[in-house]
């Protein structure tokens, strides 16, 4: 079994209130072996941790990675000019091949800053699962269901197959959800059924919720209730694990429906801004027992997959949409891009925080840089001051994926030159 | 005289309306020679522009440099807990060389990150403007006043000496400002003289307004007017050239006494959502004529000097506070931190945008990168996607105070050893 050791580096477990210490960190195989102050053992592998952040992996817990052949290829724009102007007709335009390298740029993107596992809905999932099984991240792959054009039984098919094809693939590194895409896209029935099917086969759901006004209207219209409540009624939140994508309109009410459901919401706060959304009840939400944890959408819309923007974001919004700078603060900003993500995902007992038993899946900050300089709070600087460029290393399942940010398990020269020329041909002439 | 020549770059000059395109950048000693398409002349050093972003340096319109030494010491607390109890009694232990190595340790992160010059008002202007010498930068410097313990005589003694001794210094690259540091610090006799001085002898102001809320309570309690209203009244907007920070708090008609003035406002997006102070009017202040540029304030409260991070802040605000996502696009905040920041501090006809004949400010960013690829947008793309980090080469004034990002104008490993030092003993015990 490999064994890595990284020795002498600041360490953020991100278990609640335990406070930075320096140390070092013991992988065997697939998982953290030992944290300690210092450890004096053999390794294959020796990692100098001197002047380096040791921290989980940060967990994006709402994406769709091949979308980041789409990054800034359509900004500025009203929301709709942008889907049906833009984003969809692009979107038709994508094959398999495109799928699989728009995640493998994607997951470039996500290693080089620091994110370690994902959520992902999209289609071709099963590009999507190679392109993991390839770059060797973790994450949650969803087939994205419609129901509006058809009955949606070639989506449901897919759905199936990638759950029966993939669950568990890649050592555990992929994990699978069902995906009704969002209660504008999925009538009653369909919908019950797909909500009946994964509480019977104990298949989490990955679904959007009131992310824009426009919703709003569509649902009130059409069923005289909130998004939220269209859900409740049909029994989401009853005893399915949920993972909802946005929440930016809720009600009080509507948050009440959530209390003690199982799963929660991945707070987006970059594409919300960008989309020019609003500000979801964050703070609210958790003061109900809600988990909350961070995701980036795609790059479509974010433009990038940088989790760090999101924590920074994450946590100005809620101070400024209070009016106060104690809310969310710099430590709970930072587990909500770790632990409470990794809730989510539904792998919190496997990863999320560092911990002995663990799988290892980390991360070291390179803080010998002028914005990183001097070190009064770590996990103010963390949250406030890093970026996805202060990652020096990134480890998924003790597999390392990245060191002295080179890639390690793609070529990117390959990544760039394939990229380039499908995006090229997708936008073509939009 | 030396020559540089740059091959082969995209280049983003940000003059109005001017696309991006491929081309070469001859700069000749100070200045910008010659920008084309193809330029076939002899250079003393060549730079290989290949897949590479040329633009004009970025320009912080407000800053404290030397508070990077508090960066990350006091954050998520209530403003007035954040001031008194942490930022002020450290600032007083604050020696002339802490400031100075304050300052080369903000420098040196500006440098990094993309910044060739910068507004800032602090204490010890001298050690501030050797600094700048030091490090090659560009900057406008203004002793701050406060007439609130004393007549103010000592400060001003020093603000006058700062002007005398280092306006044009360093081959042009230091110009200086009269600083009375806000409304509520400067009381109407004071504040009065100082602004008939500058008057006189043609000296721009640099002032913060309306920051905050309690700031509001203050000026409506003492005159029965807003911030805007006091410094109208003095006479602040008749004929002087003056930079305003923040201006959060406006009423339609501040906006109003405002239309027509010298210099403009500095928003500071980043410190204003940190210290949950609110959404600037920076739409409406654009729409009635005001120029706005960005700034970061210091990194006491922003905890990062990266403007890219300010250029992201200022657009999603403004598409937040409108909720539609077409109010300040991408180009128009990369020209606030460019040419309109330039504008307030009145070396616009200098900097700011890449023309021949100008001063040969610019940088290179690295876009052979994950999050900056496939290319479709590089306006969006640079105010989206880019961060401080992507900064490949800096140059101020035709000097090259980075490349390849490493710093060429000072020892980094002096910068850091001196301010973790100087960083413990400002906050011991506090
Ligand atoms: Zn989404
Ligand atoms: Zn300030």
């Amino acid at each position: 079994m490999q064994r890595i050791l990284i020795k002498g580096c600041s360490i953020l477990t991100m278990k609640t209130g335990e406070k930075p210490f320096v140390g070092d960190i013991l992988l065997a195989g697939q998982r953290i072996a030992r944290i300690a102050p210092s450890i004096d053992e053999t390794a294959d592998q020796i990692l100098d941790g001197k002047g380096m952040l040791a921290m989980p992996g940060l967990i994006n817990a709402h994406n769709h990675a091949s979308m980041s052949l789409l990054r800034a290829f359509s900004d500025d724009l009203k929301l709709m000019d942008w889907l049906d102007k833009k984003m969809l007709p692009a979107e038709a335009r994508m094959t398999k091949e495109d799928i699989y390298w728009g995640t493998m740029l994607g997951s470039a993107e996500m290693i080089a800053s620091g994110t370690t596992a994902f959520a992902d809905m999209y289609v071709h999932m099963d590009a999507v699962a190679e392109a993991i099984l390839d770059s060797g991240m973790r994450a949650s792959l969803t087939r994205g269901l419609v129901f509006l054009e058809d009955d949606g039984g070639r989506r449901m098919t897919e759905a199936m197959d990638l759950i029966d094809n993939y669950s568990g693939a890649g050592d555990g590194r992929i994990t699978t959800m069902l995906g009704p895409h969002a209660p504008y896209t999925c009538p009653p029935e369909p919908l019950a059924k797909v909500v009946q099917l994964a509480r019977e086969r104990r298949i989490p759901i990955h679904i959007h919720l009131a992310e824009t006004r426009e919703e709003i209207e569509n649902i009130k219209t059409k069923y005289n209730q909130t998004p939220t409540e269209y859900l409740h009624e049909i029994g989401l939140f009853q005893d399915n694990h949920v993972l909802l994508a946005h929440a930016v309109h809720l009600t009080s009410s509507d948050i009440q429906l959530l209390h003690g459901m199982k799963g929660g919401v991945s707070h987006n706060p970059v594409s919300n801004l960008k989309l020019a959304c609003g500000i979801a009840p964050v703070t609210e939400m958790i003061a109900n027992g809600i988990t909350v944890g961070l995701g980036t959408d795609g790059a479509g819309s974010a433009t990038t997959l940088d989790m760090f923007a999101e924590i920074k974001a994450a946590t100005w919004l809620q101070k400024l949409g209070h009016g106060d700078p104690t809310v969310l603060p710099a430590e709970q900003a930072l587990r909500m891009a770790t632990i409470e993500s990794a809730k989510l995902l539904g792998i919190d007992h496997e990863v999320g925080t560092l911990e002995a038993g663990k799988r290892a899946d980390l991360i070291l900050l390179d803080l010998n840089k002028p914005h990183l300089q001097p070190i009064h709070d770590l996990h103010a600087l963390a949250a406030y001051s890093v970026t996805g460029a202060d990652v020096d290393t990134t480890i998924v399942n003790g597999q390392i994926l990245m060191r002295h940010r080179q890639l390690l398990t793609m070529s990117w020269e390959e990544v760039h030159t394939q990229s380039a020329k499908r995006a090229a041909r997708l936008v073509e002439g939009l």
